[in-house]
């Protein structure tokens, strides 16, 4: 897609875009797909929500939409009714299970960014199976996907990334991350234009500290160029070896 | 390797230690191999000579070494006899081509580094191809190989490296990096401590603008960490397909 489109054209176009634009290269969607949105309240899941039922239209291509919340014992939405009255707007059916993350946790261990994400992807699956859902779409972007791709090559000493497309082999779903070429910057410019920023939920435990230092590093790397993170996306998925689809 | 060591040992068994590992790891050398060793009367190719020339010892492979320095028609290396001398001293026999890099350019085209290392490369493999030697040892360090994977990921969008191994197809000659593991920090140690620092030659082009920008970039994303650049190697050559063998 040229530059001179992503300066100029007006946010959420530019989301539509680029999340139409990962759907049909990576093939995230297929006819008759039931797609199940984790949405967290927060501006990516949201803005998700938001493009896939635009899409819907869009691509011409017949799948279903619902979301699900989770809430937890240590964050629960604060304004889960704005979220709800969104979804239904976008025509999208809501449901809301509560987890008890810190409930769970095992005497002396202490809560942890890891063990609240099992847990919720744990309820997330078991969820989509037992709703019939093959397709569970999560709200990472571009920045993340980077984030996660330097914190494997410079902590672990991997060459690993968050694919796009994560079909498991345990369980008759896959997860697909339709956001992943668009930066957040982008994201936030579209949640904006939604006017849904100030109602977005944001977990109390804030940006880990790993991952702040990181970006904070990834940024004097790039110099924050949107070119550069999208090169960076597509060696990511060229090569004998297609780290974005697993 | 433990960290300790790196910090303590005197940096020529450093360099020693390290080329020994990546030649075992990477199964550099073979009993027999009969190896040109590209000397350009730099730093980073004489410390190779002299490692490998040390290694044959230690590791007890019977193999063959033999050094060849490329003249051009820019630079011709001031201290040649030192470098024989040197060569000499390490039991490597030595031999010096001309290539007029200059002079082979088409008219209107302008000296570059491109052309310069392509017309070097040829020669050096039609030197090693007629004088029957099946590998070519190239002085490439640590930071040569973690700024080309920078430059191909942030400027060509993909994911590739410098192999430390690379088996040519239509040539019978197989090109090694024994120095690939190795910062270029510990190869300046090392270089000065053989007391090689004074007389090492450097081409008059000097840093290339690119690498230069790119080298000062990865400064402030490791930090100039010796851990996170050999953790960027071991991500290189981990997963299932392994970017520095190839």
């Amino acid at each position: 897609m040229a530059e001179r489109f992503l300066r100029r054209a007006a946010p959420c176009r530019i989301v539509r875009k680029l999340c139409a634009k990962a759907v049909l290269e990576h093939g995230l969607i297929e006819k008759g797909d039931r797609i199940l949105v984790a949405c967290s309240g927060g501006k990516d899941s949201t803005v998700l929500a938001w493009a896939l039922a635009t899409l819907k239209q869009e691509l011409r291509l017949p799948y279903e939409l619902a979301a699900l919340h989770i809430s937890t014992d240590f964050c629960a939405c604060c304004k889960k009714g704005v979220l709800a009255a969104r979804l239904a707007e976008w025509g999208i059916p809501f449901n809301d299970i509560d987890v008890p993350v810190i409930g769970r946790l095992k005497p002396g261990r202490r809560m942890n960014c890891y063990w609240c994400s099992t847990q919720r992807r744990t309820e997330l699956l078991r969820y989509a199976i037992a709703g019939g859902f093959n397709k569970i779409a999560l709200g990472h972007h571009l920045d993340d996907i980077i984030e996660t791709f330097f914190m494997n090559l410079l902590g672990k000493g991997e060459l690993r990334a968050m694919p796009l497309l994560l079909r498991y082999q345990k369980y008759p779903v896959t997860l697909i991350r339709p956001l992943g070429g668009i930066e957040e910057r982008q994201i936030i410019s579209c949640a904006d234009e939604l006017d849904i920023l100030k109602a977005a939920c944001t977990c109390p435990f804030g940006l880990r500290s790993k991952r702040r230092v990181i970006r904070e590093r990834i940024a004097s790397l790039t110099g924050g160029s949107g070119a550069e993170k999208r090169r960076i996306l597509r060696a990511l998925g060229s090569g004998e070896r297609n780290l974005l689809e697993e």
